[in-house]
């Protein structure tokens, strides 16, 4: 195999292109058949080889610089920089990580997992370059769903302004996650299709040619037709030569650009179309299945996860519920229709769903005006992701006081994907914004009613959830509100009473079983509620109990714990307490059991902190 | 005069357009009259008052809605809805707010101060009327500064795919706050100035009518020619239909615009062209300086504050001495190069100034990538306006361990910009993100120390200090390095120990010596480290002292006392401990020794606070 001879980019260069071509069909299913094995992302991987190829043959990385932005279609750049004999660890403890990774290898530019940045990170190297006299070329690759998040206009404006050297290669497949949305992505579509569009431009650029008075000079004419004519007039008049479309499956075509444009100065724009799961014709099919997957079956293309019901598949099938029950019920997601189990809604209800792209700022002020207008907007986002909204949530939402119901999955620690997308922070930068409701349910049946409750509560909600398997609780059909600020006292203890919340609850229940054969006395709290607190249970319990642990899958700085700390110095509390949690570093990839163990917060390090604290270890 | 016969938008309708103009003609010396007095924005109030009573005079709010972007521009708004009379309290304590206010009046539509959110509100708007059945018409008006908002462009980008009917009304004025920038910008600015291509564009038309073969229908040809020869071309790709440009001074004009585009529908954007500051000469000559200003003289233009040097001030003095010092220290702000005391930089070494355009997000990530390419960026953003980069903070500057400083100016209570403005959440949204390094001087000279200091430590940082003057305190040329994570012990104390950060550490130790007078031995800690914290003298402090009480201009909730409450949670110190800073609410506007009086955060409160707890009052 060919693949097994490039252990760097410079082995690509001794290469033809036809054995290039040959590499890029030994890479799909080298890529293909280990994902089957650990998951990830395999559709945006498929599609990006041949781009990748010719970018790591024409350019010299890693004195050139190549950002991807996102980073979930970097498998075959690991594969071409010296990852190919690890590339079976990807995603797993302690193995390489699914996106760039700087610590990783030298060709890794920037820690990238959210969408939008790479330009805005394009822009400063090749500023820091032009300060310090380095001849580096810096490329960065975008996806067109990538460029519907607001930051990449910021970074094309900016660089179109500072006349950046930069080569921004959009690849283009009409996908985000989900399908692309927006009047940007008509534009790329219309240029695609534009076969009888580019006859036409042909004949007017030759009948202008005969209508030279009323141009005043020939510069003045090329830049007009250039501006006029040319397809990608939206980053022509942002500052960038726009060069494409380019098939992206074309070895010799993109070698050709990129060689091309690799002597070109100031900001470029190179439009690459490429399809997303190419070459595996079940990813091809279902793009979205296969943008971020679990182990499956490599014939069939079957998921090979056992399909318990996940928090996820219990706020689908809520707020299809809701929305029977309410025509005002509308839900908001940013390209993640399938992941944020909304797929069923938007099936029911077409009319009554919002998929407004990788635009989480935009989203949540639209969703604030539904509101405002009347409607019950849910808006569904990733904890991680969220955090790009945080300023329009403190006043586009929560200073209007308007009814919005943030369901706020993937929170806490989400496993393989790592850093950049534990949703590890929401309790902290939730918790502080006033008139603000946040909540955590214990088990499955609890998210349905809390989606209920917020409902009813007819203010600002967020209701944050984990990514993965339910407990398998049964679920109530019937829906009942949640009294306002309750928690739930689960368990009676003398010795130490410890207040959970959401996750951590039905490990604090196992926990108390456990100390209770150390003859430690342990109760437990549902703190169902992080705000408003529960002042009149905790107080309670501050009365009844020797000591008081929280424990939350969020960081313990501003968190969980720290506001039962807050309520406590409050009312002059001088009861012992300790908060568990994470601690104040990223946390990297793994299994969600795994990294739990490793953080202490798992069953066996909530025990021995717990003994180690009442001095029985 | 007119404007007393105005108390409502009815009242408008009754004048002829003369007298229109005569009524715009009234405001602009009304409104100049009472800024001059109050202080406030003027620049944009004036460039937009023909504007607001062509809106209000053709459409019919407060059914119709009019959404002001950022809503700095709402003056006239007021006077035109049952304002005037109370106008003369704007800012003040107790009087009507600077910014649109939803409580204050029905036609007031949201409560606005952050820019480029008016399109997502117009779109959500407009999808609840859709839904629920109104015909009202939905306005929004936006800055081509706040065009520069990522956000806006994802709101075109959704409101053109959802076909939204909402006007656009795109107020061209060449400025955010400062001179625009951008590739949007030069894009509008040729549309301006574009005389000679519109008669290229007419020739062209012209012409075109000669060429029928090679276009299939008449429908398309239509649509060709818009999309290709409108000016408004970026627009139209969005799918917008581009209405201007029209001359926003220009009465009769701006009335017949309005009255065409209220009988079209889907995504309309109108063009209208103002000057910022029109009709006030001193205000048209520097619009920058006359966009927020405190009292100044109305024959001359000249401020009447006393010019007592700031904390801004402060900054802007140390960024030019340290830039001098290392060529690799560069400069970057988001439409603020006044306003955070650049200028002088900025003059100085004009290629090493990024103004970015407000867009913080594109601005952080910019900044993290200047810094992963060698240099040493200083990001200069007020606290608020922050907010917006939460999510590139941390993953693309804190995740990477990249030394970018942040100067946070105009942290705390800002006063009469109110709850959109005030910088109360900084210290919050910093603390709980891996390592970052947060700290809040005491006074201008350690304002100083510690941007040198931030320099030194060559990783993330942040420096939060609030607006106004500062101490008056002499300042050291010389730079020292403070040693990382110290605190200062500034006084012993027996009973109780203050330990305070930024501006509170003065009023601490004001409080400290009445409460002496009182027999209260109060000790005072300079927190200036607010992460890392100096978790050793607050256990000595601890071990002798009999109480702890932290003082910030933070919201309370995961705060600098938050985190002290950690600390000691964390050593299992059971010392009794309070702490003082901002509730849990939404703080209004007015003078900022008002609001912290009536927070409880001044001397008065500290001092009462003290006595209650210690049983002597």
């Amino acid at each position: 195999m060919l693949l097994q001879t490039i252990n760097s980019p410079e082995d690509l260069k001794k290469l033809s292109v036809a054995q290039l071509v040959e590499l890029a069909g030994e890479i799909r299913p080298f890529i293909t058949d280990v994902i089957s094995r650990t998951g990830g992302h395999l559709a945006s991987n498929l599609g990006t080889v041949e781009l990748t190829i010719a970018l790591y043959y024409v350019f010299n990385p890693p004195e050139d610089k190549i950002v991807w932005d996102v980073g979930h279609q970097c498998y075959t750049c690991k594969l071409l920089t010296g990852r190919r004999e690890s590339f079976c660890t990807i995603r797993q403890d302690g193995g390489l990580s699914g996106f760039p990774c700087k610590a990783e290898s030298p060709y890794d530019v920037f820690d990238t997992g959210h969408a939008s940045n790479s330009i805005s990170v394009a822009a400063g190297l090749a500023e820091s370059k032009r300060k310090l006299g380095s001849s580096s070329r810096i490329i960065a690759v975008i996806g067109d769903g990538s460029l519907t998040g607001g930051m990449a206009f910021e970074a094309l404006n900016h660089a179109g302004h500072l006349r950046s050297d930069i080569i921004v290669v959009l690849n283009d497949n009409e996908m985000s996650i989900s399908k692309n949305v927006g009047g940007l992505a008509s534009h790329l579509n219309r240029i695609m299709t534009g076969e009888f569009m580019s006859s036409v431009r042909e004949e007017l650029k030759n009948r202008m040619k005969t209508m030279p008075t009323i141009y005043k000079t020939a510069r003045y004419l090329e830049e007009t037709v250039k501006g006029i004519f040319g397809p990608g007039m939206i980053f022509e008049e942002l500052g960038f030569t726009y060069v494409g479309p380019v098939d992206g499956h074309n070895m010799e075509h993109l070698l050709e650009t990129m060689r091309n444009v690799s002597r070109l100065k100031g900001p470029l724009l190179v439009h690459v179309i490429t399809r997303k799961g190419k070459g595996y014709t079940h990813a091809e099919d279902d793009p979205e299945r296969f943008h971020g997957i679990s182990t499956f079956e490599l014939t069939t293309g079957n998921s090979l996860s056992r399909g318990k019901k996940t928090y996820t598949d219990v706020f689908g099938d809520t707020i299809v519920d809701l929305a029977k029950m309410d025509e005002r019920v509308v839900a908001i997601t940013a390209a993640m229709g399938l992941g944020t189990g909304l797929d069923k809604f938007s099936a029911i209800f077409p009319d009554r769903f919002y998929d407004i792209g990788i635009a989480e700022q935009h989203g949540v002020t639209f969703s604030a005006a539904l509101a405002l207008g009347g409607l019950k907007p849910f808006v569904a986002i990733y904890s991680t992701f969220l955090q790009r909204a945080y300023d329009q949530i403190i006043l586009d939402v929560c200073l209007q006081n308007l009814p919005v119901v943030f369901a706020v999955d993937r929170s806490g620690i989400v496993g393989q994907d790592g850093p950049t997308h534990h949703g590890v922070y929401d309790l902290s930068y939730f918790r502080h914004i006033p008139n603000m409701v946040l909540m955590a349910p214990k088990d499955e049946n609890e998210l349905r009613q809390m989606l209920y409750s917020g409902y009813r509560y007819a203010r600002p909600v967020a209701i944050r959830y984990p990514r993965g398997e339910a407990l398998g609780v049964p679920i109530e059909d019937d829906f009942h509100e949640i009294p306002f600020g309750t928690w739930e006292l689960l368990r009676e203890g003398r010795d130490i009473t410890m207040i959970a919340c959401g996750n951590m609850v039905a490990t604090a229940m196992e926990a108390a079983g456990v100390l209770a054969d150390d003859g430690i006395d342990a109760g437990v709290v549902n703190g169902r509620f992080i705000k408003p607190m529960d002042e009149n249970l905790l107080a309670e319990v501050a009365a009844r109990t020797g000591r008081i642990l929280t424990l939350e899958e969020n960081v313990v700085i501003g968190g969980f714990g720290s506001g039962v700390g807050e309520a406590l110095a409050r009312v002059g509390s001088l009861i012992p307490f300790r908060s568990l949690g994470i601690p104040d570093v990223f946390v990297t990839h793994g299994g969600q059991g795994t990294l739990r163990k490793s953080l202490g917060i798992d069953l066996d390090g909530i025990v021995r902190t717990v003994r180690t604290w009442l001095g029985k270890e």
